[in-house]
């Protein structure tokens, strides 16, 4: 493989060499490792260019239809929009929350919309890393608005949120006077909550939702003291609010760049991303290690049943892992 | 030192053989630490028969206050009562919250009641693996409640959350109608909101306070299908609703004791505090290697400029690691 010349295709905008990369950098094969390396290096100084945006909320909340909505009022503005997935339970599955182009039927169509399903992985780190250094291909070729969607499930959403720019939930008013749930940890890396379905007689409930999170959110200390997180409304659906939206990510960027905190949160991000896969491969190449794989279970039962104190035991795995 | 002996008096409940085993596991000593290790491991049969309860709010929610009349009204009841500290401020001053006893005057003069100042440490992991460990000799001792206070600083509220049964958090209602701010992450691992100096003119804005928060606990998904987060008013300083607040400690653990939570919460506890020091461990021995120093300013330094890929950064330093 020639990775000057995919390079040059990529940089061109060409959607072939932007797949074939996406493809060498989801390849488990060590032999594509050094290769995946080596473009990615050539790429970074043409990557950082777009606006990259989380989306998540849970099964039923419509995210399809939004991002189908929103990806077409971007490229109908102009943009080059990627669509990528970070989605833990094709782990399960092998399949993927995006696997299916059908959801998004329209967008695929659009030229200058590019949907890639999520990879596989057998971690969420795993999947994460793929995703963030396809975010990073994406952009080399051109694409200025990144859409990153992911389910609620399970750690995806903090994942998601580490990687973007701004991180938006999406959420439904509920059924009853119930409010849905939201899950923990995730009200606090919110930069915006969007209420969908907004639209016929659910329009007065999302109201009334809207109310209650923003009260919610009130008693939070703001990330920013140039953001207040907003709760929009919109129906996907029927195309209502989505423009508001974007204005809303434009907005953010705005205020985030002149205060110089949206650059900070790109170096801390890429900061964060390398000391979180430098403490994966520590722990993947702990794990791996003959001798500690031996005395593991019985060292982690002690614990468990109150026999060895956690310090103690974890200084005799150290002391397993040094011997080698 | 004679690990028996220590282990005897500390068992025989005496004060004196207690103090003398802090002192020992608090020692950054290498020498110490065999020995540390070998008491750990004869009293941890001993222990997990207290109520661990977390205590935090901010500097100025009145938590001495607050931790003398209820250290107070748990004595009067019978109980033997340990105040422990996790303070991440006292890597920075070499101080701590609770170094100075006259903040807690009458308790601290309390036969029944041992307030052991936070150790001092360069890391809240190491501060907080030395708290845990004296939580258990305190536990071996026969004190059968014990608090652990910390201050809202950076993580320590969810390394102290880590480490109890029941963790609360003491709010005020705020100058004006203004609602006092809750940190990230925070109000998702409380297990109780107390609204402290309800008092006078105070009872009033305490009172709304307290329905703010019961609105913006509403939308969060319940830890337990067992438990909902009460929010609690109350004077430290006229010593009014404290015994309530023992009241909920109680039936809080009478519950969840009977669904088999309150165990299981405390087996997951010790597991994750394993691998939260096998990691912090494994950190430190990649740190203290030599390849590893020479390279990482320059290698982080490219990542945060954008040269150098995370991923491929990482690769870069395990190979440096690994080769010794």
């Amino acid at each position: 493989m020639d990775i000057a010349k995919l390079t040059e295709g990529i940089l061109d905008g060409k959607l072939r060499p932007l797949s074939r990369a996406i493809t060498l950098i989801e390849s488990s094969n060590p032999e594509h490792y050094e290769k995946a390396s080596e473009l990615l290096e050539a790429l970074l100084p043409h990557t950082g260019k777009s606006v990259r945006v989380g989306i998540s909320g849970v099964p039923g909340v419509g995210k399809s239809t939004f991002i189908e909505a929103f990806g077409q009022l971007l490229t109908a503005k102009g943009h080059k929009v990627a669509v990528l997935a970070v989605d833990p339970s094709s782990q399960l599955t092998g399949g993927s929350i995006l696997g299916d182009k059908t959801r998004m039927e329209d967008l695929s169509r659009d030229e200058n919309a590019f949907i890639r399903p999520s990879p596989a992985g057998s971690t969420l780190g795993g999947v994460a890393k793929k995703t963030r250094e396809t975010m990073l291909i994406c952009e080399a070729a051109g694409f200025d608005v990144i859409l990153v969607e992911t389910v609620g499930v399970g750690q995806s959403e903090i994942t998601v949120a580490s990687m973007v720019d701004f991180f938006m939930l999406l959420q439904l008013a509920g059924a009853g006077d119930e409010l849905q749930g939201i899950k923990k940890g995730v009200m606090e890396i919110a930069d915006a909550i969007v209420i969908n379905k907004a639209e016929g007689e659910n329009r007065q409930k999302a109201e009334l939702a809207r109310g209650q999170y923003v009260n919610a959110l009130h008693i939070l200390r703001p990330k920013s003291k140039n953001w207040i997180v907003p709760v929009q409304l919109c129906s996907a659906l029927y195309n209502e609010g989505i423009s508001d939206i974007w204005d809303m990510v434009c907005d953010y960027k705005e205020k985030l760049t002149e205060s110089g905190e949206f650059e900070d949160k790109r170096k801390r991000q890429a900061v964060d991303w390398l000391w979180t896969i430098v403490m994966n491969d520590l722990k993947e190449l702990f794990m791996s290690n003959k001798n500690v794989q031996s005395k593991l279970p019985q060292i982690q039962e002690a614990v468990v049943k109150g026999i060895t104190p956690p310090g103690v035991a974890s200084k005799r795995l150290l002391e397993l892992f040094k011997r080698h």
